[in-house]
């Protein structure tokens, strides 16, 4: 399976390496907007091309993981690529889903190829496990925690204040909610409940730091609705302590069963991850794998995680999942 | 969807609970072994019948859910049915899951008809994990803990030994070996390490109570690896506090990414259940759907939970899970 990677940021550093855990894949190569003589791959033997010449290398690429933004880049390019080759993407503004779903399709079907969207943890793993959770007990209610993990969108927040030069935010689940959402209470959580907001700033010298402080703190949707923290430190600080960008988090869902509801169950999904754009580098390339597989049977269109079988990502065979892994 | 149960054990009853839940199917009706005028059924307008006559049933059952025991009962039983009915079971020997599967394939094909087998939490959900995971971290390592739960099996080689009147056998997971697994660090665990075996036990008046004990910890395979610890304890008291079924576990796989694997991650699934058989039957049902939209499709034959993609268990709509569940 020869995969190529459209666009080599954090994401597409994170594919490459993920390949290299997959025998069954190889490289082709990397597609920058940037020049590509100005990249340096880690692969022997893949090479950086122009993104603009990308069609002249259809029928040398299998599936093409495309690395962009869920922002701007993603809805133009996964529609427009689609239509060429297998591609899949790890579009993640969720309210947005179904319209990006419906251009990829189309643009899909036009081509005879076949997508997926939306793959990564989430949406992705924990999108799979609510809905795993919610057909096993219909009668129950489900929660998703998130971290303790940087949130990047969080951090430019903060960085976008006047006299911040840098800024890391974590975003932490509450222990006490967990707990209440594992006990079967089926707790009504506010927002400032479930997850409070770290923040490690880096100020200019001089800077008025209680006013930094309170802007981040009081800042409409992104820190105004939750308990905030916030500590100045040096850039040295910063760069030693806070420079990984670790994610997570919880998928619960608790339900009754039994004549009269009396008999309480728990499911459980937890991630904790040192990288999150590796980890999601390396859902992308497992599902490129069931991309490729569903193209050669025939399955053309967009899909989503819902809707690709387990078996279809794994490199082992149906006899070796039926003897092994069951 | 109307739906057959076949067998009314633990099992079966949970079946048939879990149905209520489920407003897309109804509960046709119940087949036993037994004097069908002998069954106490709880859902109203379904009818008990016996198993010798199901064949004259075949119009009016969407799926058969078979709840038999896997030793002798279900090899049997589910080629036999697989030809005349689309069915599900959840045989769980798992060296024996292999040629269960070459069985009900062949019948189920020879019928037209879609079967699933093994579909329950382990063989099930835990054998899901344990794929998404290993086909998410290629380079990691994976982990299954089972408990805190009863074992029936373990349970009833207790009531065996002479001077046992009843007995109640939890397997628990160590805590410690827990822990080290989640650190990533690699551990290699023996039995021994990974569970322990709490008995309760219920002997005759004036029996050999050391000769008891030393019969359950010395008994090959069930408990001579682990540590075991024996209560002796009055009917009453196992009555009323060991009446329960509960169980759960967990799967955690390890691995890392990275230039040279310096990004570690964690995905760990976990069950608390209260009740084994009626979590169990609640998978049986959401894979019950699964096996009738499979069939009414056109795909027929043998399935596991690994063949099955994850939107066919759901009751919601597509548009719905693209909107709601993602």
């Amino acid at each position: 399976m020869r995969i190529g990677i459209y666009g080599y940021g954090n994401l597409g550093k994170g594919v490459e390496l993920a390949i290299r855990q997959n025998p069954d894949m190889e490289l082709f190569g990397v597609f920058t907007r940037r020049d590509p003589a100005s990249l340096q791959l880690m692969t022997e033997g893949a090479k950086a091309y122009a993104a603009k010449d990308i069609e002249q290398y259809k029928d040398d690429i299998d599936v093409l993981i495309i690395c962009g933004g869920s922002a701007t880049d993603l809805p133009v390019m996964t529609p427009a690529l689609a239509k060429h080759f297998n591609v899949i993407d790890s579009f993640d503004t969720h309210a947005d889903i179904p319209a990006h779903f419906a251009r990829v399709d189309e643009a899909a079907r036009a081509g005879g190829k076949t997508a997926a969207i939306s793959v990564g943890w989430d949406p992705g793993m924990f999108s799979l496990n609510r809905l795993y959770a919610g057909c096993i007990l219909p009668d129950g209610k489900d929660y998703t925690f998130w971290g303790k993990g940087v949130s990047q969108g969080h951090s430019d927040a903060i960085r976008r204040i006047a006299g911040v030069l840098d800024a890391r935010q974590y975003t932490c689940p509450v222990e006490a909610a967990l707990e209440a959402v594992r006990s079967g209470a089926n707790p009504e959580l506010t927002t400032r409940e479930k997850h409070t907001r770290l923040c490690y700033v880096v100020a200019e010298e001089g800077a008025d730091l209680a006013r930094i402080e309170n802007e981040i703190k009081t800042m409409p949707k992104y820190f105004a609705d939750y308990d905030t923290t916030v500590h100045f430190i040096s850039q040295e600080e910063l760069d030693r302590d806070h420079k990984g960008i670790p994610h997570g988090g919880f998928v619960i869902r608790t339900g009754q069963t039994g004549k009269n509801g009396e008999h309480k169950h728990r499911i459980e999904y937890s991630l904790q991850l040192d990288s999150n754009p590796e980890f999601t580098s390396s859902v992308l390339v497992a599902y490129a794998r069931a991309v490729y597989r569903l193209n050669r049977r025939g399955d053309v269109g967009c899909k989503t995680v819902v809707d690709i079988a387990p078996a279809d990502l794994s490199m082992l065979s149906r006899e070796e999942i039926l003897a092994h892994m069951l």
